[in-house]
């Protein structure tokens, strides 16, 4: 089966995973049956095209990574806008990886609907939809027979939706906490290894980690949107980031850290969810935990994600030092599950 | 959909799993509309039966913990053997839990053999069928249009064959490495406690964590067939359990482990799957390991597993402290995921 894809935000994620596309073009295509063309592409700098035929993928990478226009592209006509491109575009599957806005989750979510509403698969990498409008957007893809797919917006490629929504039946998820923000912890652990706060902050800059306001991260408010993803998803709760009692990590100093490590410890930036009475209680703070344990022992970019159900007790997911390369995966994995889907119902209507 | 299930081998986890069954019958009825009745139990010592209609499965588990015999349940027919349970049962779903004969995998897996063969769908927590003939097992549930599912032979009910088959597509599984075996690292963990190894080891035994022989457990065979387990399964490798180079924790002393403690390390029982040339370089062995991470903060009957892909990096999952319950829960996971497909198939001959 041949799907469309029209990608809405085209940076380091979305160029990643077409490269990743392109690179495993045949495996996709003799493992799972799936070719792809992409038909469309909107950019904030870059210009907005969409294509009849077919883009040439690995020339639309390198000309925004040539900071040039996408229109000297071949085959492709000029589009003005992102909702132009949605609404012209025709596409199976859109991927949305525009820029966060964290006090509104918008215009992401807006592009999302519009997809949706369209009859469009949709694939996003972008936390504020899902901490701002969960469950509106899974309503309105259910309405009209599509996916709405977001692996990449926690820990990146590891799969945490895709574990709780596969591979735990039946269980209630009671609560979790974890290391959720990359950049915080690249931080503390830097500081703990000598750094200076500002020398660690420059290491997650230059690995394209922090945010390009390291502000949200620092002050978790990063951690605080994916807590509230999270809770959403797998707790079906209609949380806000603003429900989150959130604390960042300004506070914490290499006194902090050097005193800690004396008793065995560390500091990290932990988020929780814990049902309390009939609600739920959502906090990200820093917290000083055994350096052996599942959060102590998570250093640098690392992530862990700690879960606890009725059923099946209390299991984490770890993720070792990720990039670009796990959240392109993210995409990945939930593209070859949209067609899976798609798949097993042209299979069953023929 | 009514499931007719049969139970060959009535347990610590078949128990466990009936009791769960049974304490969550209406949420498996209004969540997944999966309804069951018990038509055949086979047991070593507490007789075979066989119903026309249904067990009264919680009588079974009360009657098999009074140590007395199935055949006085009522509705049954008492049968000779497990084979011929297999050949009357006319089940739907076939749970095998019989004791584990590390050496060759058997009967478990004619049991298996024989239920997929007959069109059966086979559940099993038994680890050396996979070990000895996952592939030959796989194949023959493929030709009977069945399925063949065994979540619980590994990591308990620690998604670790689902993550890999749902939740990491397209990806390549390198390598992997992990703590698989409660009893020896209650040991180890109980031992950097101050306690002597045979404390440690009753305390496994008590916990009913250990083997029946727990040499099997120490010597390190337990690790080696789960290793090749998950090397069978997630690498699509076709070893043995003779295959891997296996050191088991005798030769860890006291001194040992309190010097390792002084470097910040501990010592684990360490399976390892490497790729080596064109081959496969399995092990397990004591490792020193520093205490703060993943495999070193791992105390007690924890387990975990680290998987090195080439599209998602790598990635771990962790089990805290399981118990019976958790192996329960993997054959009700297993149960699901197989309703599920019926499920789909049914839905679309409609």
């Amino acid at each position: 089966m041949e799907l469309k894809l029209a990608f809405i935000g085209f940076g380091n994620v979305a160029r990643a995973f077409a490269r990743m596309l392109c690179a495993h073009r045949s495996r996709l295509a003799e493992e799972y049956d799936l070719t792809w063309k992409v038909t469309a592409l909107a950019t904030g700098k870059h210009g907005c095209v969409l294509s009849q035929s077919a883009l040439d993928v690995e020339e639309a990478v390198a000309v925004v990574e040539r900071n040039e226009s996408l229109t000297e592209l071949s085959t492709v006509r000029a589009a003005h806008d992102s909702i132009e491109i949605i609404q012209a575009c025709d596409a199976d599957v859109l991927f949305e990886t525009t820029p966060l806005d964290p006090d509104s989750g918008e215009p992401a979510a807006a592009y999302i609907r519009s997809a949706l509403s369209r009859g469009i698969n949709v694939v996003t990498a972008n936390k504020g939809p899902i901490a701002f409008a969960h469950r509106e957007l899974k309503t309105l893809a259910g309405t009209n027979g599509v996916a709405f797919r977001f692996e990449g917006t926690v820990m990146d490629g590891a799969p945490v939706f895709n574990l709780a929504e596969y591979c735990l039946p039946a269980t209630r998820v009671l609560g979790f906490y974890g290391l959720l923000n990359s950049t915080t912890n690249i931080i503390l652990t830097g500081m703990e290894s000598g750094q200076s706060f500002d020398e660690s902050l420059a290491e997650a800059t230059r690995l394209g980690i922090a945010e390009a306001n390291p502000d949200y991260d620092i002050d978790g408010w990063d951690a605080a949107v994916k807590t509230v993803a999270l809770a959403n998803v797998l707790m079906n709760a209609n949380a806000r980031p603003s429900d989150v009692k959130r604390a960042g990590i300004r506070a914490v100093s290499s006194e902090h850290l050097k005193s800690a490590a004396q008793g065995g410890n560390a500091v990290r930036l932990v988020a929780r969810a814990e049902t309390a009475g009939d609600g739920l209680r959502l906090t990200v703070s820093p917290e000083t935990v055994p350096l052996a344990s599942p959060l102590g022992c998570a250093r640098g970019a690392s992530n862990v994600l700690v879960i606890k159900t009725d059923l099946m007790g209390e299991i984490a997911i770890f993720e070792t030092d990720p990039g670009v390369e796990q959240t392109a995966y993210a995409l990945l994995s939930d593209l070859i599950r949209i067609h899976e889907d798609l798949m097993t119902e042209r299979r069953h209507k023929i």
